[in-house]
């Protein structure tokens, strides 16, 4: 089996790559090969990694590498939603264009590949005639309040009319935000759900630009990984339908989190994180889903993480491996 | 005031040209100038008034033109749901690249331009994990089950996000299917809900291909036109959000049209109108909404036809005009 993981250098791409090959099957099929397509290199341990295959460049025009004859495809590159509400052209190149570029690909492969889509909770928000409800569903009607979004929502829709005509079978799973997410801040709205973890555990000042109160979905690296190949290896009916379905996420209080920091890391690293508010992120925010259903991923089988503790923990192990720096988890030092 | 109307020499492309030189102004500012840019060429009427402009020719090409400071757009052009079956690339050209040059050339226009897109209900059908409502709301989740459908979605979403920006001040009008359509029947499914009227009217024999107790949600002409002009010169906050809204429809039991049609032309004529079950197009209808409902579009004071029988009027009305064929009524004469 033939795999193509687009995005497949960057954090989720680069974990979802090391699963693969761990597992080295998909529904039974011999893993022979994965391609990593990414604007950047992939880290050395993929590209020592004898069936791995790296086309670094821009998605935009390998139209002919899509079309040669993929068994899977995981499309996972993405501009992220900051650089796209900066730079709208990139937004549109990136997220919308290339995804028809791979699609186009793979509609002239002599093959029906299947392929799973990253989508994300990103194409829910509020609208003036349709508020968010308490917690978004997989029947929720979106309406997208940033480029990110709505780019997502549109290739949702465009894969699921390539798989009614039969070119592909494509399903599109929508990502909660994933923390905890290892590194440096990023531009990122969300980018403070990882840091008020990470920075504490690194003996850093982390500060919480939203209330303590603020509720949000969100899904550990692991889980959401398993959430990808999970609805990969679904059957059509086991999907339910072709448009895209929520992965499961924690609804979980900004308060708990700081909590579970506690409890795992003790008050000292908790301390570490100091509320102040930032008005257009807290603005950002508010716009966004204060929680999540996931009906369909749960019919297949998939839960949210058990509970935030068990998201930290699961940072706190990954970084112990190699890969991560060396002063993560600094801060848990006397 | 600068308009450009996409589409413009088509059936009802053709009526709101017709209607804007009629009214003269929008939102009380004159209007000087109306593009029509089509593929064909405009009816003689049109081509013959000195403030009618043609540029004939896909448009896709045309981002120069669209860039050139129109105050005001209707953006009806689109290749039609039978033909984007059959040709897939016809249509992501016709009805999705193209939607996205006019958009990307209005954005390079020094201002602001409001424009009106001619959506459609078929952005609505039933999917495995989200069946069909009795009747389609504004607020209904879609499913496209054709390509038209989809690429009409994608670009109301598309409309929306750009309308965000500030790049444009777009609406997205979904249309019901228009009745009583003149000329030809075509390739369409939904053909017969025009056929089953004008033939018989025009003393010709036709096949009705649905049971007598389909519903659907129907829209004459001029009741089409006017909601489109209404929601052009609504005001942004009355429009209620950026998401697409339905135009109202009147939703119509098959045998009433009939009856509808006795009523206006005699049993004579509603006798020309056999049943002849097509298995393809009651499948196809049959995964259409049976109805609608267009909340928003009502609380801009516009209402759906008040029955059946006044569109069939209106278009024998229609049929006693200049540029109708001759034998158009034929039928009713003994």
């Amino acid at each position: 089996m033939k795999v193509l993981v687009t995005g497949g250098a960057g954090f989720l791409g680069a974990r979802l790559v090391r699963e693969l090959l761990k597992k080295g099957q998909l529904n039974g099929r011999p893993i022979i090969e994965i391609s990593i397509a990414d604007l950047f290199g992939a880290p050395a341990d993929l590209s020592a990694d004898p069936r791995v295959r790296l086309h670094t460049g821009a998605l935009l025009n390998q139209t002919e590498l899509f079309a040669s004859g993929f068994d899977a495809v995981f499309h996972l590159a993405s501009a992220v939603s900051g650089e796209c509400e900066q730079d709208f052209d990139l937004g549109l190149r990136s997220n919308l264009d290339s995804t028809r570029a791979l699609l186009d690909g793979l509609r002239k492969a002599a093959n029906v590949p299947r392929l799973v889509f990253a989508s994300s909770v990103a194409v829910f928000g509020p609208d003036a005639a349709n508020p968010l409800p308490d917690r978004v569903a997989d029947s929720t009607l979106p309406s997208p309040q940033t480029s990110y979004g709505t780019h997502k929502l549109m290739c949702e829709y465009l894969i699921a009319d390539y798989t009614r005509k039969g070119f592909i079978d494509g399903r599109s799973a929508r990502l909660m935000t994933v923390t905890v997410r290892p590194g440096k801040p990023n531009g990122a709205a969300s980018s403070f759900f990882s840091g008020i973890i990470r920075e504490p555990l690194a003996g850093v000042q982390a500060t919480c630009p939203v209330d303590a109160d603020v509720t949000h979905s969100v899904s550990s690296p692991a889980n959401t990984i398993h959430g990808l190949m999970t609805v990969f290896e679904a059957s059509r009916q086991a999907m339910g339908g072709r448009l895209a379905l929520n992965l499961p996420g924690l609804t979980v209080r900004v308060a708990d989190m700081l909590q579970a920091l506690e409890d795992v890391a003790g008050l000292q690293v908790r301390q570490r994180v100091r509320f102040e508010r930032d008005e257009r992120i807290a603005g950002i925010v508010g716009n966004w889903a204060r929680g999540s259903t996931a009906d369909r991923a749960l019919a297949l089988g998939l839960r949210p993480d058990a509970s935030f503790k068990s998201i930290i923990e699961q940072y706190m192990e990954d970084c112990r491996k190699p890969g991560y720096p060396a002063d993560a988890l600094r801060g848990l030092q006397r």
